[in-house]
């Protein structure tokens, strides 16, 4: 019932050529850049990148010494932005919204928080103890995060450091959702071993009442899952795009208007709140999961990332559209930011290394805004002929 | 305000050749093959992909006249399976999950559905007149099916067969699910152009009441954004995996024990209720994000086919885990499949060209199966020790 | 640890009088209309009663042999409805908004669909079987509803009769929602008797698979919390309520204007999204637990049966404002609608006894939505400054 | 199409006596007490009430200066609870699950927090307005706090302190929840006030940003209609009941064993998850109902303050159950506290009056607990017999 002949499994040279060989992939591939983000690397996916150009206002952000997002100043860019992706239609589809946008006075973006979280769980007696230990973790984590920061344990990251411990008791079970900054990181894996050392090495040692298990992963947050604890308090980057829609911009380039986009905004949130969707937005996972392909962000988390709350609302002389993207989770350092394709694809942006982070987040809301609005103008009018017509012409390439 | 010099946009290689150099992009880059599928094709992104092995009992199904799937045939096999991604650990703990189950007797997949959906709406003067659209809406099925299949316009897709019409009248709209069978494509624009027929050609000009506004889609579905109507209805394929673990292997291959799983289990399942998750599941967007990267699915449904329900019972020596997949959004013609290494890793699993798509969604749900085995088991040891030393080992390459 | 001394349980006048006094209850109270009610009746519990007037388009409506709802006419009515409550300033504005739709052409109320659900779970050895046991139960449907009919079992009840049965698989278990019709009475102790004799003497003997377990209720369905579920699909009776306001009846009797409330259903739907509401609406469960309370219906029910969808729309001339209820639990037999003061406000809406129960419905969807109106238009107007006013000035009674 | 003759409307003697002519009521009925907590008061619902005992270790609790609820004692008592309510069997069975908890030492109560409400939204041009609206907020709660004691203003409550300012930008909406402690009141009178005065007097003319519109309530809470936000964070009293049951108790009294309502405890949670329930309990809306009905509680409050997160785990020797409410919506002063029976009832609980609003919590808490391991017995003996069997005997006595 086992496997007869398993492949070899390492990353140098001969092993890989000899699952290439075992398993009958033909020609040559140079894998040398890929073989310390995975294991077993046997060859290549390459998609395409289009690029589409936007017109932002973009904020300069730091991060306070107590974990707030603090802007600091503000200026308008043309951004050229790639996305790497297969669907017909989508690029010049964004294309067309940014346009919109750009001759409307462009978009408009804000990062509202930065937080990225481990949501750890305590199984003690019963709830009794596990309300006392929430109460005892509530009241320490100035503590922690010193301790963190001092403690002298090579596994650690000095990058995560730790902002606030939310306790949620439900039965025995003292659910922590540690929230961390990570810096130009998405930072899944520092805020990890953050979380693994504060479970281990400071509560457990320390606790005022027995713990019988601890998980470091419990669920209570939403890592790849979409959830509401996310959906509002946000996981990675919160950032809000905004434009405002001249009716000049909407009749010339998205060739419709304003009331009808608002009616069907009106149908579609409607229609959200009916089909229990947790977003209301048109397809915001579209630009999301293009840019983080072709970025090299985890496309794990672009179901989280896309979780979107968009709205419109006419105003005298157009439509004010924005999009609140409460968990956007980027990095312009680790994961796949750093392959060779990906990089020269963030330098575009100039999003590339360090300190570039709020930047990029608020360009992938940008480009997400910009396809809400296409993809909502050719659905508003007259039986969204125009959404048929895209598709039928570009979709039909295929 | 507006873009000074706009890049042109063409896929001619003079076009592409500008783009590159205005943008100071470096290199030599054959774009020959994506001129296609997108526009403004300006480079590529490459991504890393690994390989692991699964021992799977697939079913084999074929849709009946009725739009149900069927089973005519079982098999067991050994199954190589791509990963693009750049996560450290990934590949490696899949495949530890894929060896767990491989020596309990593999995993057993199941397809339950094969539905895909545009939903539409229709806004009448009041609710009235809404609820009659839908009384003769829902009437007029079978005679809709076969105006599709008999209407002489060009636009029509023949493999988009519409199945169901299922409405909800909320004030004036009569929302519409459109539901369709797409054969071995995802087919969002095959049954986007039939859905808007039948939209302008079928309904608006014999509806018994007065049509106000047509949306051909209006969010009571769940087109790239999660929702309860999918993943409890389903979205493209329906696909439950499942194996029965035994002791032995859990505690030789997993390192761990069904009672610590078990305990684990539920600690994360209470803990998905209180943060308003959807899904119960530990990370199968990873698995459904990999495979979607590597064989040329639409990454913009990363997030909605990972939806998902898992389930780990104790049982007379061993674990009983499933996971149920309502809306795997996967095709084995169209989209990028028939990009170059794309095609490359759908033959490698035996999933290229038509006749594929059950047997390439069964595969999916078995890998993140096997992602899911493994991540809950380095998690449930004590204190997550495992997990730790994962994320702290090969999170620390990068 | 355990009481001392019990007090006696039954309802016979010896141990009533004998619990009364343990207890230090003055006074006497005649307990004998409820000594079939309740066990251990020791007093009770009076609430006021207001009345406000409607107007309102009533559908006639019978239950198909497919169990369709069917409207067979239609007559405006004037209908006097009982309120049950404390709360100062709620039958006022009631009242309010019922007569600013009485200057409009009054509501109009339809019935849409008529089920009620026990959800019932088989737990088998794998989802192998519990698919196939989902397959098993669809086919059998209509086989199970005449063995319902003839079986000469003493618990059947034959008003509750089997319409559908929705099979959900997820990991070993078979979720079942046996779907009923139960005539007059709300019905859960009908159609519990009747899912039982179904699971244990029909399915459980001839089931093509091992079943391990079963659960006569399992929550896949919504009994007494709400669920999108029965959100969507309905649990009792759906109703949808609506009414055409004029712009004349909006400035002179809710003194605003349909702009403002456009603008608060805007920022209030988009409150509900972000706050992940089910419900869209502003205090529907406030008239639905009022005309609960004054005609015997199950309190336990107020919060699934409140569950609503409100929209509302400018049109030429004014607002178009609807709910729709998906489940609302109302029986005009059965429960406590046979007390003396219950009977009493049920024959004063003519609503009381058999044949009565859609009319009810209707009544109860078209008092919410008057509230809704006039709550709205408080809340609409600058500042919410009316619903502040009733707030301080009717409050402020207490 | 209006009303021909209108009801008078008045609470006076002749008016009430007018009404009962005009719409035919027989009888003498005391209305009296009834006169200044609702208009149009025309005569009374009578409901019976039965009574159980509980067995609690009861906290007592003081709210500190900065709002915490602080445990400042703790004892066991017996109680009796009253049970508004017509549905045979509960009063029984929650008096079952009661002794089980007794003979297994009783249940355990805590308040966890304490917090009421009102989701007001400032509308403004856009999304940097509606931020930069928010950081002004967030950084005067104390502030405001202050400024709410201070004022001079006829309207405010005292009681009503204001602890925190929750601020949630969306659009141009920037969302505001106004969290306040309402001492022995649900409250909703004076945070209603409150708010009011912190829109219109302090927000509104201080404002960096212009204001376009101001909604006292837009539904970012949950008032009166259950969301994410509640189940999670809490409206009313935040409570958790536990109780530690015995093996020989779950035998001997509830005639099931603990394996088979952990069981069944499985099956549900994954129905409820299924379902998109939000809740994960059995009947919590039924003791709940009762309660509040018995003791002038707002009976339009029943579904949110049964939104429950219920918990078992197998123990060594037994089961740990327990139920977290998030928003008890319970007062012992206000609303229908003070009418006759309903006081009587809030006495025998010694419940009455100020100081005892933590008490009553805590008291339907335990009862609703006692009600979740009753009905869970019941269903989890074999295909749910004694569920069954309940619902046979006790609901045919109708």
């Amino acid at each position: 019932m086992t496997n007869e002949k398993r492949l070899p499994r390492r990353n140098d040279p001969a092993s890989t050529a000899a699952r290439r060989e075992a398993l009958g992939l033909k020609g040559d591939v140079d894998l040398a850049p890929y073989v310390k983000v995975a294991e077993s690397v046997t060859g290549t996916a390459v998609i395409p990148v289009s690029v589409a150009e936007l017109h932002v206002s973009l904020g300069d952000y730091e991060l306070s010494a107590d974990g707030d997002v603090v802007e600091t100043g503000r200026a308008e860019e043309d951004v050229v932005v790639p996305l790497a992706h297969t669907e017909g239609g989508l690029t010049v589809s964004l294309q067309r919204g940014a346009k919109a946008a750009s001759e409307s006075g462009g978009f408009r973006t804000y990062v509202v928080a930065d937080r990225i979280t481990r949501a750890s769980c305590f199984v003690c007696r019963d709830a009794g103890d596990a309300l006392a230990l929430a109460r005892w973790i509530e009241a320490r984590v100035g503590e922690m995060r010193d301790w963190l920061r001092a403690a002298d344990i090579p596994e650690l990251s000095k990058h995560a450091v730790l902002r606030e411990a939310k306790t949620h008791v439900v039965g025995p079970m003292c659910h922590v959702l540690w929230r961390f900054t990570t810096g130009d990181a998405v930072g899944p894996n520092m805020m990890t071993r953050n979380a693994y050392a504060l479970n281990t090495a400071f509560v457990s040692p320390n606790a005022p009442v027995a713990i019988e298990r601890i998980a470091l992963e419990a669920n209570m947050g939403g890592d790849k899952k979409s959830s509401y604890e996310y959906f509002q308090s946000g996981h990675g980057k919160t950032v809000i795009a905004e434009a405002t829609l001249t009716d000049e911009a909407i009749r010339r380039v998205l060739r419709t208007t304003a009331e009808d986009l608002d009616e069907l905004a009106w149908a579609g949130t409607h229609g959200a709140v009916a089909s229990g969707m947790q977003s209301v937005a048109f397809t915001p996972a579209s630009a999301v999961a293009a840019i983080f392909a072709a970025t090299g962000q985890d496309l794990g988390m672009v179901g989280t990332s896309s979780m979107a709350h968009g709205t419109s609302r006419r105003i005298e002389g157009g439509l004010h559209a924005s999009v609140r993207f409460p968990g956007l989770e980027v990095g312009t350092v680790g994961g796949g930011t750093a392959l060779p394709t990906q990089r020269q694809w963030l330098e575009l942006m100039g999003c590339a290394g360090p300190g570039k982070v709020y930047r990029l987040a608020q360009i992938v809301a940008a480009a997400a805004l910009a396809l809400e609005i296409s993809a909502s103008a050719a659905m508003a009018t007259a039986g969204s002929e125009s959404f048929f017509r895209a598709h039928f012409e570009r979709g039909g390439l295929r």
